[in-house]
């Protein structure tokens, strides 16, 4: 089985890569050659597994042609310019996220015009499709009024992908993934990134800055979930979902106020003592408008697991990034 | 006031034509010019208003940019592509129904880059947006999922209109019509084409075909009414909307045994007897998956109007089509 993986240098696609490497294997079949993309050149994975590496930018021309033009049975579609980005640049963010997205799948359907091509196309949406005013949890049948163009690329990419699979030209899921949670690496300026900080900094025993109440409400899962989600995506008869395509994954609602008590449960005061309280009132607002619960039928029946407790989101951070240990 | 209406030759543009001219104003608004664009040249009607008339095509590059060049106060974008043609040519419906409202949108962005420029622009939705399975009335809540690519250019264009309101590109409105019904001029092949010849033929003395059984059920709105619905969206105050832009129209749901009990209390037995049934599998099955009922609350509360019988709808029919009299 050919993989290619358009995004893979981002947390999502390098974790992807190392799992597909691990396991040798996608479902029943075997990966035997795996291409990855990003706008900056992926690592080479030691593996045996045939691999190519590129760096390209989707949206140029004639780019999503030659990716495609070697036929890949299954493609991740991870890439995209992030929710600050593509609301600072208007121009950079429709360019990747949908000319790039659209190209891609047009891409697909021209090479299925040259001789039958049919792919599994994986595409990582997110709850960002979604604006407040919302519901108390969001349910499968809720309406997408994104409140950012990144929000509304996605959900055009939504649309995109659902019609491109109803008239056959490819194979396409659509998975909106929660905020991922503990983010891996170093602090970052995302809005959301204190939802990772907080936990992620004072299991290494370092401050991390909290900008807002502690009953602030959000939608997470582990980085470990959303693979699980992404491989279960490509494996998965798909005939169940019928015309519709996209579905909101699992997840854990909590505050910010229940994963601090995880953190005390799993790593003690000391932990929690090195968070420090910052209010921000500009993050304040844009999460204010943010998703807080979502109540998904479909992905849990299709067999779409994610975390039941912050605890365990704790601990897989814990074995997965800190080799076991709590610094 | 200058107006711009794209797609001014079809059925609804006329009316609109027809409306405003007869007005001379919109909403305060004197009207003081009039430029009406398709991609047939619509006709230059009577009137002592300043008319352009062009045939131009939306997609066409530098077509947006010129249209838009001389900064129209409301610009009317009912363009369109229509449902069958749009799945029978997947190119076509996507250059002109994406790419043309795309392009249409990004052209008053670069005309409000040059100098300050925020046109209100009446975008015309469809009930199209929606795809089986349905509750038992949709309410202003429910998800996208159109099972046509016209349905998904409708969706795309939603989300992209909403998108440049929120950014202060234009001041945008779009309204999801109902079928609109009865539907003047002679009978077409478009699937939904029955719902109207049974009404519009008997009532001129002539025979018409039913596909369908007599308990499908749908969702209407006079032509009379579309105009109004395109009036009031031109001319309200939009704060009301918030980040949700996009109304589904109020209309009438009714089973095709109601339309012939209508038709038979306005004009009699010997209408309804011109009614053949000649059942048509195709169309049952494509009608089987279009909404049957709606449950608007936000475009009611908001000032929208529509029928609420069949006989209303056929004897607005009878005003505006037939000059007062049946044939």
């Amino acid at each position: 089985m050919h993989i290619l993986i358009i995004g893979a240098a981002g947390m999502i696609g390098a974790k992807l890569t190392q799992r597909l490497v691990a396991d040798g294997r996608l479902g029943e079949a075997t990966v035997d050659r795996l291409s990855l993309v990003d706008v900056v050149e992926p690592r080479v994975p030691a593996t045996p597994i045939a691999v190519t590496v590129e760096g390209a930018d989707l949206s140029a021309p004639g780019v999503p042609a030659r990716l495609v033009a070697s036929r890949p049975d299954v493609i991740f579609h991870l890439a995209a310019i992030v929710s600050g980005e593509a609301e600072a640049d208007f121009d950079k963010g429709y360019r990747i996220n949908l000319d790039g997205t659209r190209g891609l799948f047009e891409a697909i359907r021209q090479e299925g015009l040259k001789a039958p091509y049919r792919p599994r196309v994986v595409f990582t949406s997110s709850i960002a499709v979604f604006g407040a005013p919302f519901p108390e949890a969001i349910d499968d049948d809720f309406l997408s009024t994104p409140l950012t163009s990144y929000g509304t690329q996605k959900a055009i990419g939504e649309l995109l992908l659902s019609d491109y699979s109803r008239r056959g030209f490819l194979d396409g899921i659509g998975i909106r993934l929660p905020t991922i949670c503990i983010r891996p690496g170093a602090p970052n300026k995302a809005a959301s990134g204190f939802f990772s900080n907080i936990l992620r900094e004072p299991l290494a025993g370092k401050e991390a800055v909290l900008p807002v109440a502690e009953d602030v409400q959000h939608w997470h899962a582990s980085p470990r979930a959303a693979i699980g989600f992404l491989v279960h995506a490509a494996t998965m008869d798909l005939a169940p979902l019928g015309g519709r395509r996209i579905l909101s994954m699992p997840g854990l609602t909590a505050t910010v106020g229940e994963q601090i008590a995880a953190l005390r449960r799993v790593a003690g005061d000391k932990a929690v003592a090195l968070i420090r309280r910052e209010p921000d009132p500009v993050i304040e607002r844009i999460v204010a408008g943010w998703p807080r619960n979502f109540a998904p039928t479909r992905a849990p029946a299709l067999g779409f697991r994610a975390e039941t407790s912050f605890d365990e989101i704790i601990r897989i951070h814990i074995e997965d990034e800190l080799g076991g240990r709590i610094g």
